[in-house]
């Protein structure tokens, strides 16, 4: 790696030089550095979110803000906080980046973001269904190197690379586990296969995960402790934020939500049991039902068109699918009480034709005082989520390790 | 309060000698204060599991046990830890108490406790069906000054009561919400009420989550991080402990597996839904179920009798709600991935009978990497397991105050 690689830290600023530990110059360093990885786990925030999240006063924050932005560590910029005027601290570019990698059952996407969550550069290209791991691996390669060079990134100043996938993983191993929208890669070892490929440090979690995480660090949910994020696609996952964390339970199988029976005697479901949430509401299911009668088979972009325009059957399907997430979604939240649900996956742009059934589902079958006091949204960041997610599980990281 | 009490905490002992911050002294004292909090928050335990709880070294927990040994503060005896030799530390008497009380639907029950998490008095008796709150904290402020006098503990030395009531709690009000097994208690606030009765610092808690509590103190569970405690009996709710803590979610009302839609068409449900998991699986419906075909009415102890004898009735009866608990706790297991799944309430004698259905219904329902990696058990504590989880809370309590 050359000197200039990841520069920032090792940068001879205030909070970095060596001090005498206990001293002043010493805990102003350890605060400086609380806050730098605030700002790198939790994307750009207000000063108060800041206090919040690292435990130092308001008033603590804002000399270290001053300090930093001085050394132009940091940039300020105003903005408003629950209608109040606040100040947004935001990392500066110091030229490290992180990639972020979504891989799907039909596409991967790479961003590259830099420390301040910036978008540097950003693609996406289509696969075959299914295609084999190695296959959708190579591609994963190809694009990462072609936005490498379109972003004129040299690949020493990445970082690391997130990668998500659409399936649960053993964290014991470090292999996607069957049950995976991918059967294809039931047993890859990721961390090896595709840290060959890229180069550069990865890091890899679940696809519905990756989205929750994105929620909490790109997208409006930033303060919240308690997030559940739906994902509705070929497959349908959740990923958990519990105390502002991603959650990852026993041996990192969490959130499995596609799998909730629904129907005593529906159709088998792809993990041996039978009426699956995933065998009722997945784009896959609606597919299938919606393609029965038309005169070729139907996309999720018909879906969405057809929706759009008002086809009885299509508004039928999408809301027996929104009934049904609702329906486990309340499960959930019987369970878990999260401030709020995200839901994401390829039918975000449905809007409220798909979220009205979702959240009617919720109010019909969760407890009256938790289904009052849920708040049910649309993801904003659409299909990016994942790839987004990608990157902030880089960059907190980076936190760490830095 | 008198001189004498709590008097541990001020006694000056090595550790509570004042000392100049910085300083060796200061550390130790630190650090013995770390392990007197892991003691009274986590109950018992071996070395090693102290060196996991407070993040200190082998070496330095081993240190300073000794000198808490020394200083009696602490006892030491031998145990077997995995299938090794362990020592196990406990905290030793000193005359401070924490009591714990479980007001059921049917019962109150007392504990009292020392900070070493032994048993010093217990008691129980029975209440009318259908008691009002006044009543029932009546019974409860009796029960408790009875005990109190047969175990010659003068009120001074109680550091506060813990206390189990069987519904939801809105942390935000501090106030029983609907949907409480106990109708007459919904609105009141107990913390006012029950203070004034006890005349003692009062904590309290959901019962399911006491359970769970427990079985991370009392029980076998110390090490757990993730488990999941479910309360079958007139009600049925869970307790969760996530990353070692108990979990309260946004407004404290978590657990909630009793409401899980099992049945679409099914009984209506006090919550206001149909075919909860308690309209086919609590004891009240196995008693409606097997009152209707017998000469008089039948009690859960007729339940317990009519099981151990073969009747093939009440062994369908049971089966069927196992098999419905199972799946409820398939769709927890599924969210949450935990390692251990206890099951507690009035049904824990039935042993196998009862937990082999869960554990079908488990199998049956849930993503086959967490059927086969959650440990599925009857909980160890009976029926006490709430009143010695509420007994913890003000341990717990004890640890951040003292």
């Amino acid at each position: 790696m050359s000197a200039q690689s990841p520069t920032m830290m090792t940068e001879p600023t205030p909070g970095r030089r060596r001090s005498k530990p206990g001293s002043q110059t010493a805990l102003r360093a350890r605060n400086q550095q609380r806050l730098l990885e605030a700002l790198l786990t939790g994307g750009p925030q207000t000063q108060a979110e800041l206090s919040r999240t690292t435990g130092l006063s308001n008033a603590t924050v804002s000399n270290i803000v001053r300090e930093m932005s001085q050394a132009q560590l940091v940039n300020t910029e105003p903005t408003t906080s629950s209608g109040r005027r606040a100040l947004s601290v935001r990392l500066n570019d110091t030229g490290a980046v992180a990639a972020g990698i979504d891989i799907g059952r039909r596409h991967v996407r790479v961003v590259l973001a830099t420390l301040g969550y910036q978008i540097l550069e950003e693609a996406s290209i289509s696969l075959p269904l299914g295609h084999t791991a190695d296959e959708g691996m190579d591609a994963a390669g190809e694009l990462f190197n072609r936005v490498l060079a379109d972003a004129g990134v040299e690949r020493h100043r990445v970082l690391g690379a997130g990668v998500g996938i659409p399936g649960p993983i053993d964290r014991r191993t470090g292999t996607v586990v069957r049950g995976a929208i991918l059967p294809e890669w039931v047993g890859v070892n990721m961390r090896e296969d595709l840290a060959a490929r890229l180069r550069v440090p990865v890091f890899f979690d679940n696809d519905a995960n990756l989205g929750a995480l994105a929620q909490v660090t790109w997208g409006p949910h930033g303060g919240c402790e308690n997030l559940i994020f739906v994902k509705v696609a070929s497959g349908i996952g959740a990923g958990l934020v519990i105390n502002g964390s991603l959650f990852y339970g026993h041996v990192g199988v969490t959130g499995e939500i596609g799998h909730a029976t629904i129907s005593d005697h529906g159709l088998v479901c792809r993990c041996g049991n039978r009426g699956c949430l995933e065998t009722v509401a997945s784009t896959s299911t609606m597919i299938d039902l919606l393609s029965r009668t038309a005169a070729e088979p139907v996309s999720t972009a018909d879906i969405m068109r057809q929706a759009a325009a008002g086809d009885p059957a299509t508004l039928r399907v999408v809301d027996d699918a929104g009934m049904a997430v609702g329906r486990a979604v309340a499960g959930i939240a019987n369970t878990l009480n999260p401030e709020v649900i995200v839901v994401g996956g390829s039918l975000t742009g449905l809007g409220d034709t798909f979220l009205d059934p979702i959240r009617r589902g919720l109010l019909r079958h969760a407890v009256p005082l938790i289904g009052e006091t849920t708040t049910v949204t649309m993801s904003s960041l659409g299909d990016r989520a994942e790839a987004l997610g990608a990157a902030s599980l880089v960059l907190a990281q980076a936190g760490a390790v830095l």
